[in-house]
């Protein structure tokens, strides 16, 4: 056993801030999502990257497995301890390190969470872009490739990061990119890291790509009485090149999950939820343009504002979605597909799904980041009966297995984690073992979040 | 030695298709730049990916190094066999597969070039937006990471590669990345493969991202009496969130330069020369808006158009400027900066350059993507005289130095090649080490493309 030796090896430096306390094992052997409890030995807080660096010293030389921690908000079992060992917990490491307002970047530790990043930018006319549901933290996002509903304007976590600080499983630190706009100076490490899910390295710092606030904004929700018509709303939305800054599809389960948990009343039918950033006369062409887009579809009228409360409200309800449709079935877990298909096959991939939930024994409402051809089916699963569980897997094997046949791929943006590695081989084919080969390149003992990402061993 | 038997095992099934005929070696031994003349032992010109792969396995079991050949004009020596070897010349797979305009994507050969895709989307109201200032192979434009005059709006490479098809060094035949607009299923093999310069496999197709053409198009020039004054105006029109296209300088050594070349009569003082697209009304503004920058820092009147003829002669303009600037010291060669910093540095590292080219004893006109930061000096040789060579590097390496202490790249977007190596240690430090293990790791053999971007060994 390597616990004893690496646990007082560890706590010689880290005293309070190492913890083996009941509580402490069991909020981090959970997760949001339908995984059962798996608690590590010990959780880590460390203040700096030299301290993580120690860690990873120290779990090497006995070979302890290390789990990165960001808010704990991944939907895929990510950062479960599934053998045990170390979860480096990084809220400690929550500064804003350096706004940079006129090259638009900024530079944090990976503990700090959107909208903490969020609120120290207010003064700068600058924002981050990436929003997940969650008040994920950006380490967190950046090791998930996570996405939002502005991606469809502003990309993923994998357009706005620039650079990282990253500890390498043999304790080695390397800086990733940079701070300018491009490079072409050797392999995009930045790249390889983000969406590495912590089986990497353990990222330390970032820098991170700012945009300017728009100067005006307009947003609103249109009602269709067939999911299609929404669904094709969006095609020819996007088709038209009308600049969406977000476009969300809500189904009518969605919608009654709202009205259920935060008082609105939309009517019980499907929904588009967009936004268009520009100056005051472009978002008002925007907006007008896909009202008449949506009522070509037989949209139920497409009502927008330039109010700021009246969207904060709108996007509020749009990030409590997941909230409110656990709240739909009170003491269920979830299990969230998470397909993205090209644009051209997004009806027929959100029809069929629909069809399958018609048929099945357990609630599925569907939600997604439509103008980039990704949506979720949020199954809910009573956790005390196993055929539920089992209902799941098979609801969401038909979605992921109808995603890849039309060109498209197992997550769009939640990861691979534990939940979706069964389908990587399916996916990528030999593509998978060559991720094998670079993770044991870069991790021969295996150390970093073991039994994710990669082909169990 | 290794050729016999492998060139015979070629010659096999390539038949006329392996070429060792001294006029192909040569035109495959050199390059656009300073570089010496170092041919292959043979070229081959395969027709599909099958070949690739058998071509693959033959160097592999005789340990021949294979060097992938698109256009043949990267700036730093990239495609060089300098330990020989066979070029695998990509000419011959130049058919542009499928055109998916619903999805704006588009699958191609490697050898299809950036104008040859354009034309075929002439009709489809699509366009591929990367654009160097050679006509490139999207394959080379891949393994380089380039970009172009667009990049400051629609991305480089990196942002415009959906997907890959790869032949490894062992043989084996991977797809990266696919269709869906995102993904989030494990490590992202496609960055990788991008900027990787044929070090890491060889790429046999490409899925690539299209955009609408713009509605309206407004370009035009400017001309300033300092640089910093042009330099500032580009500062301020990003920060301002003008939503420029493109966004060009060329100092006044260019600007002569392009009247000799191309018979326009711009004056003697640095230029912008700027495109906006969007809608009549947008355009308009846009263009409206930069005027106004442009005249606050002493800009010497700003001219546009809505003109497609008066648009194309500007960039055909800019894209010949190398040509341009060879052609104003016949005989000569170039070496060519590419440095690229966070904007707010840019004023400081432009005007340091010319201070230092104001000193030199070769003449280095400087022009660039200075919306990304990003710009070149052309530093003209004569190739009979070694103590210009010098003097180029001398002046390459200082402005190499002033990049990386402002926090930039030591190149943007032309790579590594040779002729940027030896500043990857001072770059990426131990990041360097990484990028080599993961070399390693897929090419354990080395015989993709030796002596490039990776520590030689
Ligand atoms: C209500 C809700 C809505 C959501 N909506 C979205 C959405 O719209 N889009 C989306 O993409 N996701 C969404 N998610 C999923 C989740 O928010 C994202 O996956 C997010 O990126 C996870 O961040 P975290 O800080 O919670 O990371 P964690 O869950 O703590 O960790 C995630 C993974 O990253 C690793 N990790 C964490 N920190 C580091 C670090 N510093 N270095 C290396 N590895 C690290 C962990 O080991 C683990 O593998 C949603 C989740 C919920 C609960
Ligand atoms: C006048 C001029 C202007 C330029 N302007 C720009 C500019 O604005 N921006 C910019 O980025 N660059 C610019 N360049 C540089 C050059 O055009 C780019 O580097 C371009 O991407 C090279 O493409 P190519 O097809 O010529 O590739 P090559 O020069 O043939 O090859 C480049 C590299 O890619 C590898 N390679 C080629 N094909 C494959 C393949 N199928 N699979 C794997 N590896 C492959 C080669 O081995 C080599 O390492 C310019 C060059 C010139 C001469």
């Amino acid at each position: 056993m390597y616990q004893p030796q690496a646990l007082s090896a560890l706590g010689s430096f880290l005293g309070q801030r190492l913890s083996t306390s009941k509580s402490d094992l069991d909020l981090h052997g959970q997760s949001e999502s339908y995984f059962s409890l798996s608690p590590p030995d010990a959780v880590a807080y460390p203040q700096n990257t030299g301290e993580v660096q120690k860690i990873m010293r120290i779990c090497a030389e006995h070979d302890m497995p290390v789990i990165g921690w960001g808010m704990g908000t991944s939907l895929e079992g990510h950062a479960l301890p599934v053998n045990g060992g170390l979860v480096v917990d990084f809220r400690l490491m929550d500064k804003v390190l350096e706004i940079r307002a006129a090259d638009m970047d900024v530079a944090v530790q990976p503990g700090v969470t959107r909208e903490a990043l969020n609120e120290e930018l207010r003064a700068t006319g600058l924002f981050f872009s990436v929003d997940p549901g969650a008040n994920a933290s950006l380490g967190g996002m950046a090791a998930t490739g996570a996405s939002g509903t502005t991606t469809v304007r502003y990309g993923t976590m994998r357009d706005n990061v620039l650079g990282l600080q990253v500890v390498l499983a043999d304790g080695r630190v390397i800086r990733t990119g940079g701070r300018a706009r491009k490079s072409a100076a050797g392999y995009d490490l930045t790249g390889l890291m983000v969406g590495s899910e912590g089986t990497l390295g353990l990222i330390t710092e970032l820098t991170l790509r700012l945009h300017g606030l728009p100067e005006a904004v307009s947003a609103g929700v249109c009602a269709f009485t067939r999911n299609e018509d929404a669904v094709n709303t969006v095609l020819d939305t996007i088709q038209m090149g009308i600049p969406v800054a977000r476009i969300e599809f809500v189904d009518t389960a969605t919608a009654a999950a709202f009205n259920a948990y935060a008082g609105t009343n939309l009517p019980a039918c499907p929904h588009l939820m967009v936004e268009f950033h520009g100056s005051p006369d472009s978002v008002a062409q925007d907006a007008a343009r896909f009202g008449e887009v949506a009522a070509d579809h037989d949209g139920l009228g497409f009502q927008w504002s330039t109010k700021e409360e009246d969207r904060r409200a709108l996007w509020a309800m749009r990030h409590n979605a997941y909230y409110a449709i656990l709240a739909s079935r009170p003491g269920a877990r979830a299990m969230v597909t998470d397909v993205c298909v090209p644009i051209s096959r997004l009806a027929r991939a959100v029809t069929e799904t629909q069809a399958d939930l018609a048929q099945a024994s357990i609630p599925g409402p569907i939600l997604g980041h439509v103008g980039d051809g990704n949506f979720h089916s949020v199954l809910l699963i009573d956790p005390t009966r196993p055929e539920e569980l089992s209902e799941a897997r098979r609801l969401s094997h038909r979605m992921v297995k109808r995603a890849l046949d039309l060109g498209g791929t197992a997550t769009g943006e939640h990861g691979v984690g534990m939940g979706k590695l069964e389908y990587m081989e399916r996916e990528h084919g030999e593509g998978w073992d060559v991720m094998t080969t670079l993770k044991q390149a870069l991790d021969p003992q295996g150390i970093l979040n073991p039994g994710k990402l990669i082909r169990p061993v």
